[in-house]
């Protein structure tokens, strides 16, 4: 009898000279293969330790696990997010929806993903800079916005601190217009601007006299048109329900929205018939299958800020990216962002660009996947395979894994391909922590240099590191709180 | 030991005293059911003895599979139905669109399914016939036009013996306005009438004040605004790229046509906004989700009759329901309808009604069917078992199921649940009987008395008697032509 490598004799001998063996493996892949080549039957398990092998952190985890006061919070906040429905109301300036821009005194611009200095900002986001300063009329030319960014005149925030999203750079300018959505129940509002549509796009990182002309449009002539249609409407659109109804029409409602963008075109489309520049307007919207991606997004920045706030919530309440940076909010952290590096995209490439040319993962849009959409709801979306990359089996397992760091199912959100149950919705910092799976995210990518633009869409994934620092500042809650019989 | 029942004592003894059985068990169920109560691993193999297991049936049969006259002829007949490319290039009275209704000698109406006498309509399709009477002024009040029926002025013939198709009752008369469909590379042309919409239909059997103000309104407003809009696109809208995209998108293109109505929508969109009425006709087709139904029954009419005609070809060319019998017509068999009785639908029914309220399968609209649509497209369409009834894996199998007796895959039209693979399309008769597999129609359900309407929607099949009539009428290629060394 030959020894095999690695096993010891008596194992050995069991695999080649006895009764069949099956074997559950666990760690790394490695283990499995000598005695599967022997012929025994191995299942090898996807466990990986807790709070990525730190004792310290899993020690802090174990004591956060089914804590009452923690189990409360967390069922406070995701049935406030769950409550939350979604209704655009209203388009109008962004100087007019959020305060600080419509201080003329100050050049600010908002900017996707947690805080960024200008000279810290990767190519695309640049770009967007240099667009919205010239669209604002702060500078004639590239090269002037660029010296104006360079002098430290230009303020930067982030859109998640004013309650607003936006795509990819996810620059926001005063004069920009942005969609308001407002849940009607508590008056609460959140903002994103409106989608530019596909190839040369700012949000991308494209510049260019085409991608001026396209948002100077948008403004004039495209705002107006939906700002008149809503009013002839006369009452708002419930992107709860279109959501709802385009994830039973192959949309995820991140990186694909063909029929949201659809339904809602279809929503509007009887009252912009009558507002001037109808045509081009429908055309426009016709053409933009991307459309509905803002409101996705400002829907689920709604809901998430709605279950922000509460104290000992572990639920996660922003995930943005700003190209450089990854950073997650937790609902009960108060402002704090826990950031790591940005992650490099698996995708699928436009022909001409590579994994080399790309930018780190960038924007806002992650929101959707702390509202359950994206990467959580890609069982819905198997015709998506085809754009990011992956099979149909991988898409259904996602949803799967993502219910296992989420703390509840969406009752609207429902997935056709896995018998109608609930996207999962409410990641839970504990639960990634436990059981070392990350959030996935469908997304674009951008030129990693600026005035290029799109260059394919793919899949990644929220750091791990991000939890890991947000478990650290994590207090236990007192015992007498989490038996319930102290004061709050 | 102890006898089994049903067992000699040597099986029973195999099971019960000696090593583990495995057993393949084919025919009735109930045999594999006493080996399996014994513990016996049992496999049931779905096997129907081939020809419904009528031995002369069965030995035609034989001869035509693989006959290298019928192969070729199939090959052919594929190869045409494929190559059809339908484009809805008009709307215009059915009395401009089909020669019999412009005769104004006449009195003709064209209804569902095979041939058909007044005397012998069921109750859906006699409200049909009644309607009909009232929009061309031919009655002017219900009972004056059953007896102008019963008087036998009024003539009926099939809507298929004129390249048309009507969904359920199917009544076409000349002053209603049909769609147009048209193949490019061959000028050939196909019709449909326009869908009513949800709600209280005269295709489902409805009458009343409200539903005659509707069909007028069709005729006044809806189709010179369709008119208009066609004119101002200036091209045809190709329905095979819509059709493509619905089945990404959670439509099969029968009884689920949201995407695709959706999508037909937003094409016209633009052209529609500047036309007169727009306004209502906007709101119209946005809350009429059937919409794009006829359009898919006209484009599978056009590419199913591009393949008819072809000698030995055994290709289902039609496959329609008068509500009292289902027919089908095969490509190399000319105009004879091979018929059965009609079958119940086994679905769901809106509240208040039940199986014995529903009229028997109705329809034209079974030719999406015979296109690779509807049944044969059931994966795509996952969220349909909520209204159709079924389970999502229900639906995989019965398009799996389908591939079995379908000639080929279409290439546009691709199913994302089953990993992007073709729709199963072309009935091949051989097949259906070889397999005892019959086509699964998805379709909606009419009450059985006239004047009511739609009272729910569900699954249901071709009996399998039109295949072996069909059968009964085939010839086999004699040697010469099968070896081909003859003159065709």
């Amino acid at each position: 009898m030959t020894a095999l490598p690695g096993l010891s004799d008596e194992t050995a001998g069991l695999l080649l000279g006895g009764a069949p063996v099956r074997i559950a493996a666990v760690g790394v892949p490695e283990f499995a293969e000598v005695p599967r080549t022997a012929g025994a039957e191995v299942t090898a398990l996807d466990w990986r330790p807790p709070a990525a092998g730190e004792p310290e952190a899993a020690w802090r985890l174990a004591e956060l696990t089914g804590h009452p006061a923690v189990e409360a919070a967390n069922r406070e906040a995701v049935a406030r997010l769950l409550a939350v429905r979604p209704v655009w109301t209203r388009v109008l300036p962004a100087r007019e929806a959020i305060a600080a821009l419509g201080d003329r005194s100050r050049r600010l611009l908002l900017h996707a993903g947690p805080p960024l200095a200008w000279s810290a900002m990767c190519g695309p986001m640049r770009a967007g800079v240099i667009g919205a300063a010239l669209l604002e009329g702060w500078a004639d030319s590239p090269e002037a916005a660029e010296r104006l960014a360079d002098s430290g005149v230009l303020e930067f925030e982030p859109c998640h601190h004013h309650e607003a999203v936006g795509p990819m750079g996810g620059i926001i300018s005063p004069s920009m217009p942005l969609i308001e959505v407002e849940d009607p129940a508590t008056g609460r509002r959140a903002y994103s601007n409106l989608n530019e549509g596909a190839g040369r796009c700012l949000r991308y990182g494209a510049l260019g006299a085409d991608v001026m002309e396209r948002l100077r449009w948008m403004g004039t002539v495209l705002a107006p048109a939906l700002s008149a249609a809503l009013g002839a409407r006369g009452e708002g659109v419930d992107l709860r329900a279109v959501t709802a109804q385009a994830l039973q029409m192959g949309d995820e409602c991140h990186s694909r929205n063909t029929a949201a963008s659809t339904l809602l075109l279809r929503e509007l489309a009887a009252d912009l018939c009558e507002t001037a520049h109808a045509r081009e307007v429908l055309r426009f919207l016709s053409d933009n299958h991307y459309w509905f991606l803002n409101f996705s997004m400002a829907a689920a920045k709604l809901a998430t800020s709605a279950a922000h706030g509460v104290p000992h919530s572990t639920l996660v309440t922003a995930f943005a990216r700003n190209g450089v940076e990854v950073g997650i909010r937790v609902g009960g952290l108060g402002d704090a962002w826990f950031t790591a590096p940005a992650t490099q995209v698996r995708g699928l490439y436009f022909a001409g660009y590579g994994p080399e040319d790309a930018n780190p993962d960038i924007g806002d849009s992650a929101i959707t996947e702390t509202y359950g959409l994206g990467g959580f709801s890609l069982a819905a979306a198997p015709a998506i395979t085809g754009f990011v990359g992956g099979t149909v089996e991988e898409a259904l397992r996602t949803s799967r894994d993502m219910a296992r760091i989420s703390l509840a199912r969406h009752e609207a959100y429902r997935l056709p391909a896995l018998g109608g149950v609930g996207a999962p919705v409410g990641i839970d910092v504990r639960a990634v922590l436990d059981t070392g799976i990350v959030p996935v995210v469908t997304t674009g990518i951008s030129h990693r240099e600026p005035g290029i633009g799109q260059i394919g869409a793919g899949l990644t994934h929220a750091p791990l590191e991000c939890f890991r620092k947000a478990l650290d500042a994590m207090a236990v809650p007192a015992s007498e709180i989490a038996s319930g019989t102290g004061s709050p």
